[in-house]
């Protein structure tokens, strides 16, 4: 029996996004509802300046507030769709008050008290939160989900990727950016970059996040460094180059994975068809092979163009394509939202 | 001294283009002007639909005439920019009539008898030639510019390549396809794809040419095929992606290049400095790589984000882009007529 005033956990979990009105949070509340994920509260949390605003929830109007430290009190579940500077900020205090946060930002993936994961591949990882769970980087996503049925079957020693990422990986600005260049020149006028370093429109822009020291940029870092903790191998070997191109949504990786076991292309297909998260689209006599347009607004990740490297041994080469605002960022926060309040819900 | 007459080889060679009215062939006539050919005559073929059509050069109208078999009388070099099948029509004709032909199209690449060229790779290779020099593919042409001089000092034993390719590398017609499909999408119609697969407006399609047997296309069997025969490397290994991106000119490439004798990011960068027909932009602290639009409508390949490859010893990572339509066809090809004229003339 549950007394008045009460949270009733039966009948779903109270969550709050943070960055509600963002490209992301706002593809959360999609996935959220699409899903039919158990709420018994919604909250939604972003800037002062979007204080106010009012988003409809399955035909319920929910006013946006301004987030603040208070403003996750009796929150079950924060998912976080914010920057890493405000993630540092807010998500201390939401775990403070209870809720187990569900961190987009890249914040504390590196973290080792925080699991990294992705619920294809490491949804156990779960079970040691000590209140964040990180969120993959999406190119780290839709290549893990693509690789991990490979990996259980070859053993991945090494993968060689590049990967040709689609401008609404930067936000919605991203997108408002890409359709005004491109307006722009086809009417003859120039493309001024704003939020990319360069023009994107008809170009192609081989830098994602800053520069290591190394020379390989932060986000070709991430394929291997969050490769490793969500596939819990830290021998792997990744070599990654990451390139924006003028494609408003889904991103693609041409992958060349270097196995300890002998993996055929029919043997791959095979491994793939039959894992979670995955459509294998592989019929070049029919023309089909995934592409960014197919696999945009959906959550699987497209995998074909499936062959055996003929430049050496047990390496498989690949094509895969994958929405990255949905399956590389919202459905996959979701996702680790659903098992976490399931286990609330117990 | 010369008969009256008699064509005057002091004053230059006689020259045919065939296919002047297309893509490459058009951009042969601005190579020819800008580099000053020593140019006698000047020949200007095409169909018969296109005969009669008045193109200028250098201020001179010349008429296109339909090609046939006696066309190629009295022409010292032929370039050839038209489909196989033409080329393999015509040809023979032009050589039998004592021309010799530089050959853009992929009928003779690989037959033993007819050298394949990069001039700044291997024009020692024209001296064998017995009437047919055929010009690279697009793709492979930029590769082996960037990474002579890297096989020359380390020796590359494998090649893992992924391709952004412009959509001009399909003809004039290719160029119009993306500007239309990208101003009906902007405007809320639909794309209609006609020469590409599918649409190619913010897509990317990773098909050019047909599919072999082994699940490579054509073209991404070309970097093998074409590197081997270019390097005189039969040995060399070579695992190449090919992908159509919206693009209007320019090729890109993301390489590694497993080398036998150790090859640092320094030592790259000071070869390709020395090297012919290479622009080094590698400068990540100022946002200076290559890209497609700095590398357009200019003969330099540009070579960047040169970085040791984390995952392997031995092995180093580049981004390179070259104008296909330039470089990677007319300009090649005009390059290896110049080294055949020198030898006429002399």
């Amino acid at each position: 029996m549950v007394a008045v005033g009460e949270h009733n956990k039966m009948q779903g979990v109270r969550v709050a996004v943070l960055g509600a009105t963002g490209a992301v949070g706002t593809e959360m509340l999609k996935v959220l509802a699409e899903r039919d994920f158990p709420l018994s509260e919604l909250r939604l949390l972003a800037s002062p300046e979007e204080a106010g605003m009012i988003i409809d929830y399955r035909g319920v109007p929910h006013t946006v507030m301004a987030a603040e430290a208070d403003s996750f009190n009796d929150i079950d579940i924060t998912l976080v769709a914010v920057s890493n500077q405000l993630s540092l900020l807010f998500t201390p205090e939401a775990v403070k008050r209870g809720s187990v946060v569900v961190d987009n930002s890249s914040a504390y993936r590196m973290d080792p008290e925080v699991p990294l994961i992705v619920p294809e591949v490491n949804p156990e990882d779960v079970d040691w939160h000590k209140g964040i769970i990180a969120n993959p980087n999406c190119s780290t996503i839709i290549a893990m989900v693509a690789l991990k049925p490979l990996h259980d079957f070859a053993h991945i020693e090494r993968m060689i990727v590049s990967t040709y990422q689609a401008v609404s990986g930067a936000g919605a600005a991203g997108v408002i950016e890409l359709e005004e260049q491109t307006q722009a020149l086809l009417s003859g006028q120039t493309a001024e970059p704003r939020i990319f370093q360069h023009q994107i429109a008809f170009n192609l822009i081989p830098h994602i996040d800053y520069f290591e020291d190394n020379g390989y940029t932060h986000e070709e870092m991430k394929m291997l460094d969050e490769g490793r903790k969500i596939l819990h191998h830290p021998e792997l070997l990744v070599n990654c180059t990451c390139v924006r191109v003028p494609v408003m949504r889904s991103h693609s990786e041409s992958i060349t994975i270097e196995t300890t076991a002998e993996l055929t292309p029919a043997k791959a297909r095979e491994l793939l068809r039959a894992a979670p998260g995955i459509r294998v689209v592989d019929d070049p006599s029919s023309n089909q092979y995934p592409m960014p347009v197919d696999s945009a607004d959906q959550d699987l990740i497209f995998v074909g163009r499936i062959r055996a490297d003929i430049s050496q041994e047990n390496s498989l080469t690949l094509w895969c394509c994958g929405d990255q605002v949905r399956k590389g960022a919202a459905t996959n926060a979701v996702q680790i939202a659903e098992i976490v309040a399931q286990k609330k819900m117990q």
